[in-house]
């Protein structure tokens, strides 16, 4: 089984209360396609620029991520982003963004991308996320986006979702998209445009699953230390999204939990440390430990007669 | 066995985006001591005035709570509290509130009430909670506060803390007493002080429960509607600390978990209708069919290897 991410790829600079990286590999393409890669093969696809070398490409190799539709723009610059958390490490406080080479990004999926039965339109702007998802045979397309083209670009991302089958967003841009204050009514709403599964992701809390037939809550995983959330949401997808696409029925609803909670695993796995440092050198059993501890703080037994 | 709680007896005003009411029963030992009566015998203490009457004695009759403790003030006005929430029902906005005797109480246990064998202090300046904990020989107390103590008496706050058993209070509150924002650190922090477990409200997004061995997390329960998010706290300690009562060993980790689903039970019903609508006419086996409905909602199966 094949997944296909297409989204941006960066150096970010972040520092938070536990420490500093000046320049580091980062990008919603780059999060997603690492988390994935533990469950099925995986292409990424986003342009990069001549800053980009052999050390990054290191990263991904070393995950097994197929890295041959990357496109390479000479003379060009990879989105660059600087910020900094403070405590609440719920928000980022973006210092800088340079967007180079992603400003014009117009993907174009190679044959081998095209058949890939799994699709996920990382937060790109959605006409761009459209064009990919009609270039695409795939049979499970996911999506990803964000306030500012709620804001700026809302029919096209309303255009866009009627296309796919399963959105995650945050909580607050559940409600902001649909204008609907109460999230099982605003996911339904979303439900009622086309997707079969909306995930609302809820930060330190978790993630819901909202499907026709059902809801589902994971918690997230209690840490003593987060010390970078950058890309918390993109490995929480490429967990998910990676475990459905390695599945033969995705909308299964044990599946779909299952892939919830590896969605969980990754994400806090992510956090631990800064970039993708702790996903990169993570392994399946330590995934599959942490899967058990997820099972072992959800678990309730019935009550006695 | 038999449960005792002490706080306050109220006259609330509410208006939310779906209805309101000018004046109703409510008080944080009204909500708790309605929601933990489907558990166990539950002793009601807190003040009331001239205007409190037989109509609000019925509601509490008609659960069986045993209001022989409660203070009548010759003279005097019952609390009385008014608000009105937005969509964000996370916030109440206050818009008076009128102490009345509930300014001058100075509870006095009967010996029924000392004798009994769970105390939950519901939020009330903590000296006056720490002198209702010293005339007690319970085995379980709970407790609760809120952010205006811990800025206005935290010393006294802290070593009422250190004589409970079981802390609840919101996340944001967890983190303002300990000064620590990790929750699980802010947590241990708490039960250094004394008690062996904290729970930590999440408003929508449910509740979190850490203790010395471990930790389990409850969601909320997804509704279509919220019409009045008032006493939802309190009802979720009464399902909590009731069930808690009703069982012979309350440090059982799978009765914690029971206790904090039941509270999650209590909390959703609670909220679905105005003040103590919903729970006065409430059913046992509604109960039991939400707290199956919990378990599936947060049923995960393992891996298939």
């Amino acid at each position: 089984m094949s997944l296909v991410v297409v989204g941006s790829i960066a150096f970010d600079a972040v520092k938070s209360p536990f420490g500093e990286r000046e320049r580091m590999l980062g990008g919603a393409a780059v999060h997603f396609s690492l988390a994935a890669s533990f469950f099925c093969d995986v292409r990424v696809v986003g342009p990069v620029g001549d800053d980009f070398g052999q050390d990054e490409y290191a990263v991904l190799h070393g995950r097994g991520v197929n890295t041959d539709d990357i496109e390479h723009v000479a003379g060009g610059e990879t989105f660059f982003w600087k910020a900094h958390y403070e405590f609440d490490m719920n928000l980022a406080h973006t210092e800088d963004t340079r967007l180079g080479v992603f400003g014009e990004f117009e993907p174009k999926l190679s044959d081998a991308s095209k058949s890939s039965e799994t699709l996920f339109l990382a937060n790109i702007q959605p006409d761009v996320q459209r064009g990919v998802r009609e270039q695409s045979g795939a049979g499970l397309v996911g999506l990803d986006s964000m306030n500012l083209w709620i804001e700026t670009a809302r029919d096209s991302l309303l255009e866009t979702i009627a296309g796919v089958d399963l959105v995650l967003l945050n909580d607050a841009e559940v409600r902001m998209l649909t204008e609907q204050p109460n999230m099982l009514l605003a996911a339904r709403a979303i439900m009622d445009m086309g997707p079969s599964a909306v995930v609302a992701k809820q930060g330190e809390y978790g993630a819901a699953l909202f499907t026709r037939e059902g809801y589902f809550a994971v918690p997230a995983f209690p840490l003593e230390t987060v010390m970078d959330p950058t890309g918390a949401g993109d490995s929480f997808a490429g967990g998910l999204l990676g475990y459905l696409a390695s599945q033969d029925d995705w909308t299964d609803d044990a599946t779909l939990r299952r892939g919830m909670t590896y969605g969980s695993v990754l994400a806090s796995f992510n956090v631990q440390e800064f970039g993708t440092e702790r996903v990169a050198r993570l392994t399946r059993e330590e995934i599959d430990e942490r899967f058990e501890a997820f099972r072992a703080m959800t678990a309730l037994e019935a009550a006695p007669d």
